[in-house]
């Protein structure tokens, strides 16, 4: 069930000389998709949050691809998330054009408290950003 | 069994604003480490071959990261044939830094005549590209 | 005069260790904005146009950074045709956040004629084109 | 005057669809040939010196393109200090592939210190730094 849509415009730079979206590209949109679902509920992968600053540092990532995505071409993202862990969150994209499936990908996340110097800390979700992620998820 | 090791010298641009390389770079860390490897074996992922155009598109690719690369760091990237089929082959990736485990990813790619305007249609590998694949693997 | 914005709002993976966009997305940024502005004219950096296919290889490019961009700064593109010849165009662009100039830039394209394997070869804007092109550059 | 030279392969994820590397890749190239330069005297663009933190954000960027570069091609990069000033640095590069050029850009830095939270400061380049900087510019 997605939670959320949102859409990226293929840009001439995301191209290669296959002619196609690169590969690796995926991965940037996957992120920037779910920073605009994060966005939507007013959150984000880096903020001060009660007095701390956290973030959500990537420990896998994955992507199948099953037709080739083209310069302009316009993609639905769907942005699902596929689980939530104590200190993990797990979503899930798929991408499509006119219904046809172009990728399909996974990206998972540890809460981590940032430091200075940019030294972090695996720590639990806080509930407050718990319950805002969720927030729309049950409903239709 | 690692086949072949490269070198990857992290780039102020490979990093994110959290400090460390953006993980969408470490996929084309491994495109650059599976073409030294073909390179060294006189094979490339795009390449005229016996009268025809051959390359390999992805068809999934996946990256577990253990512990951030920062600029300047020199990762070595050892590349392994995980698994090859009729029609494809799956590479496997280790990237470490003086033994410490950075990340670990995959790509699968599959073989394909590229026609004009880039038309791809999928071929069995060409049993001289896959002998000059599997040239060394068996040695130690 | 500006003929045309848009906005780019920016992604994680724009960002380096300084925490700012890296100086080279901005070029990046520039096509995509003036994509966006051939695309409100019916137009393309590549298409097929009066039987053949035309695109406009890039000859220089510039940027003069004012002012950081930050993750999450949504930027106003201004595009503008800064100076068009027979065979070539450049285009002139300015970055604002809130009306603080943070970028500004040019970049220079040769109109070609693509032939098959990618051949260029320089020709002369088609009239047609040309008169798209400028289509509202007088206009308020 | 060449002060120094590195080289630069061309990879797959480099290209766009049209064949050649994307434009904005040069600018990449360039920040890296600057750091292999100035690892060459034992310097960083961001680098802890004498009880400060320095780094060089960028003012200004430019790149003439004279000829395309594809898949697999190995340039030369030469890169030259341009101008040195109290505060600010340019640097030239060209790149060439079999004495052909490819490329000639131009990228200016200021000196600045960097606080906690990324905060920056203009500063004069440091003397020790200079010197280094400049160690081998007068000879052959």
């Amino acid at each position: 069930m997605a939670n959320f849509h949102t859409t990226r415009r293929i840009e001439f730079g995301d191209t290669d000389m296959a002619g196609i979206v690169h590969f690796s590209n995926f991965f940037r949109f996957m992120e920037s998709a779910e920073c605009a679902f994060l966005r939507s509920r007013g959150l984000s992968v880096k903020l001060d949050w009660e007095g701390r600053t956290i973030g959500f540092p990537r420990v896998s990532a994955t992507c199948d691809y099953l037709s080739p995505a083209r310069f302009e071409d316009v993609l639905d993202v769907a942005v699902t998330i596929e689980r939530i862990g104590t200190k993990s969150v797990t979503y899930g994209f798929e991408f499509t054009r006119d219904g046809l499936l172009i990728a399909r990908g996974k990206v998972a996340s540890v809460c981590c408290q940032i430091g200075a110097d940019n030294q972090i800390t695996g720590i639990a979700i806080p509930e407050t950003y718990r319950a805002r992620l969720l927030s729309d998820t049950k409903s239709p």
